[in-house]
Parts: C-alpha cells; structure tokens; sequence
C-alpha cells in the first residue's frame, strides 16, 4: 500500500458537474491553493510557463474500473484502460498540464484543467522544454486521416462531453 | 491520506545505486512487469510512441524534504523544491516519459529511465501529441544565454551525476 497526503487543493468552476466542453480559461478562475507550510517551496515555478498537476480523483464513483474502454461511438472499438485516459483507473491519478498565469503567496492561478472543485492536490513538477516536450509523439490509437474523427476522439479522450 | 497501490514493478539495471550518467538505451534493459490481472488492460498501448509512466519513489532516504533546493553547483541559486524534479518530494511520485519498444503480455520494454530497479509502478498514461506536447513551453529558471550552463543544469535537474 502506497500512502500518500494532499498538499493542497484545486479549484475550479465545476462544483457539481464535470465540465461540459473543452476547457477555455474564460470559463471562470482555476487555482491550485496550497497549505501554508508550501509556500516557500513555491519559488521560482512561476519561471516556467506550463507545470504538471498531479491530483487524486476522489470524486470518481464507483470506485472501480474496466480493463478495457469501449467508448460506444467507436464503431465497437475497444482499448486497453492504459491506453486512455479515463479516470477510472487502479490509481486514481491525474495529470494535466497547466499554464502558470500567477503567484500569490500559496496560490497558484492557472489555465484550465477539468477537474471538479476542491480535487486533492499531490504534486507540483516544473514542464521544461528540453525533458517533456516530444516533437514525434503520436497519435496512437487515435490515429485517422479524417482529422474531424482525431479530435472527436481528444474530446472523448479527455473525458470532454462535447 | 490518500491510498494508492502498487500494479507492478519498474526493472532497471540499477540494482544498488543511482545512475551514473545520463540514461541511455543500450545501458541495459529497462521494462515495466504488471501484475497479470492488468495484462488486458495494456491493449493498444503499443500503439503510442510514448507512455508516462507514473511510479513511487520508495527508495527516497532520508524521507523528508526541503522547501528549497539549493544546488551548490548553481553559485548559492536556491529554487523552490516544486519548481525542481528533485524526488525528495512531500508525496515521492515520480514522473518519466518512456518510449514504448515492445509489449510482452504483462511486460512492456521501454527506453532508459532513471530510476532504481524494483520501484512500485502506479500508472501508465498515453502520451498524445496534441495533449502534451507544449511547443512553447520555456527552461523556467533554467534558462540561460550559455547554452554549455543550461545542458549542465538539465542534468542536475533530473538528478542525473556527470
């Protein structure tokens, strides 16, 4: 058993629904409040344009999951969970890249990310350019020569109802 | 508290210390065994170049952080730890992203990542080109003019001796 504790918490616009659409910063305020004691820890992440978010889904109900995803206007495709990134997974885990918009003292404002309010934070890491940015990543699965079904698909992907 | 669990082990070369360079493929054999209960959940993810691979970092000693790093090498600089990749982290999850090689059943074979051999695996997410590629993403606090000063940063930053 892995024991983990929140750092902090993230907070969005979506209270009681997930997000209806792509998210757009003007949708409202997104930040990430830390406790207190981070704040120090904090310095210099405004240096870095975008950061990674990582958080606990604790909103996920139930709280179980499927090895494989078949999203249903897929024709009958299937994919492997790992493959997705469906919430519903072992370890409830996400991850989203945010840009940093500002700090103050604890809180950090950002770009938006969709996940519900209050989330449990787990950790902050700086996005730097040479490490995380991969010019020939792929498309995987998601792959089509019809680039109106690709971006169906990164809105389903997300997790976006559109 | 937040309660994870482990869904299979990272296996690198390095049994009993730390990388000594920056990780390359022909370094040995690095690969991610998944319990067998989550082998059908590995479906498709072949198909992406790239996977992160998300992962507990249990080897950390002493377990305690600091809300500063401040890296001798760097002439007294002092960064937030959440502007740092150093795993001395309140809650040690590491992050990697792995080019996929080849899926096995329950093991998938991946290039170099820098971690110790037996670490606890906690989940895998496809990385997808217009989800995590950041083409303006910057150096943060690493930038520098010096290009020579700035490579020799990104190895501090990945904790990488040299």
């Amino acid at each position: 058993m892995v024991q983990l504790h929140e750092i902090g918490r993230i907070h969005t616009p979506y209270i009681d629904t997930a997000p209806y659409q792509p998210v757009t910063d003007d949708l409202g305020v997104f930040k990430l409040i830390l406790q207190e004691q981070y704040t120090s820890a904090l310095q210099d992440v405004e240096k870095f344009r975008y950061i990674y978010v990582i958080y606990f889904l604790d909103r996920i109900t139930p709280k179980k999951y499927y090895d494989q995803v078949s999203p249903p206007w897929a024709e009958g495709k299937q994919v492997g969970l790992f493959a997705s990134r469906s919430p519903n997974r072992p370890n409830p885990i996400g991850l989203s890249i945010v840009e940093v918009k500002q700090i103050r003292g604890n809180v950090i404002y950002t770009s938006g990310l969709d996940v519900y309010d209050n989330t449990p934070l787990l950790d902050i890491k700086p996005y730097i350019q040479e490490l995380d940015v991969k010019p020939d990543a792929n498309y995987g699965w998601l792959q089509s020569d019809n680039e109106e079904d690709r971006d169906h698909l990164l809105l389903h992907i997300q997790g976006k109802p559109h």
